[in-house]
């Protein structure tokens, strides 16, 4: 059986995360986008937000896995883009040992200045604007126990090409999540 | 344990499944909307075009049932939205039994004249119109063995209230598929 790669691409909002994902799953020859966002989004009557509810949040983590392991099953690498801590990581990883023995977990965060991240969100849609959440975000990541290896900093991002970020995460053994 | 409902609202392109199953997810106090066309586009490298590969329609129902399941299991009723055959609802009815012996599936087939589908379709903005595809859909159902008391005409619609619409749709039995 062929080794499939799942990549949660993560990173507080503002950062990229949707782009860099998309283009990532158009790279690959076989590949699953999920946005853990249209995820959420599912639940109508009685949805939470889910930084305000652990119940719900757990309920869009086991969309998340599902969906992941369909897509394996049929032979997909899978990008998850969505706002994902390290403990969420772990957890994904751990279900998907239970049942798929040739599956590799890249964990990337994508990282880049305050400043940057206040400038995108203004520039968002008035309903998608996050406002102070986005910066509170960048907090709960420096308090979450993130391994630095895990980070890609995209701050120069304007004089990278997205083509050599995209390179990296899919060539950069640093961001696969170990035992 | 309560009983819970999983509406599948199908029939051809142009009838108004999402209008009346995103509103019909609205009414319900704990409610999922599942849009199968949503789903089915997760699927970004190697996809196949569902009507065209067994396999990729396989993957998509795989899909909407983990999703089902999980809403289930969190105390949810779902709506799905999505054209589905009765051999497909059938399949999601046995499956949901395997696991939950207190949910109801409801199969709903929305319906309305050839010549209201044609003018709708080409209402839509380009990229998502339909054309051909649109009759050709209405012939599949005339040959899928689609029992009557599934269907739901629309045709007096422009008289007929959206909220009796759901109304039947939430009240009526004649939609639940038996064993």
């Amino acid at each position: 059986m062929q080794a499939h790669t799942v990549f949660i691409v993560s990173g507080p909002a503002g950062v990229g995360k949707s782009t860099t994902s998309k283009q990532l799953a158009k790279k690959l020859p076989f590949s699953a986008f999920i946005s853990g966002d249209l995820v959420s989004h599912m639940h109508i009557g009685g949805r939470q937000k889910p930084w305000k509810s652990q119940e719900e949040t757990s309920l869009i983590w086991e969309n998340i896995l599902s969906l992941t392991r369909n897509f394996l099953k049929y032979g997909n690498d899978v990008v998850i883009d969505y706002v994902t801590f390290p403990g969420e990581a772990r957890w994904l990883h751990e279900k998907l040992l239970d049942v798929e023995s040739e599956v590799h977990v890249k964990y990337v965060v994508l990282w880049t200045d305050k400043d940057t991240l206040v400038k995108r969100d203004s520039m968002r849609k008035e309903e998608y604007r996050m406002g102070d959440r986005c910066l509170i975000l960048v907090d709960e990541f420096h308090h979450s126990g993130l391994d630095k290896r895990h980070i890609l900093d995209t701050s120069e991002k304007s004089v990278r090409e997205l083509n050599e970020i995209l390179a990296e995460i899919i060539d950069n053994e640093r961001f696969t999540i170990r035992e």
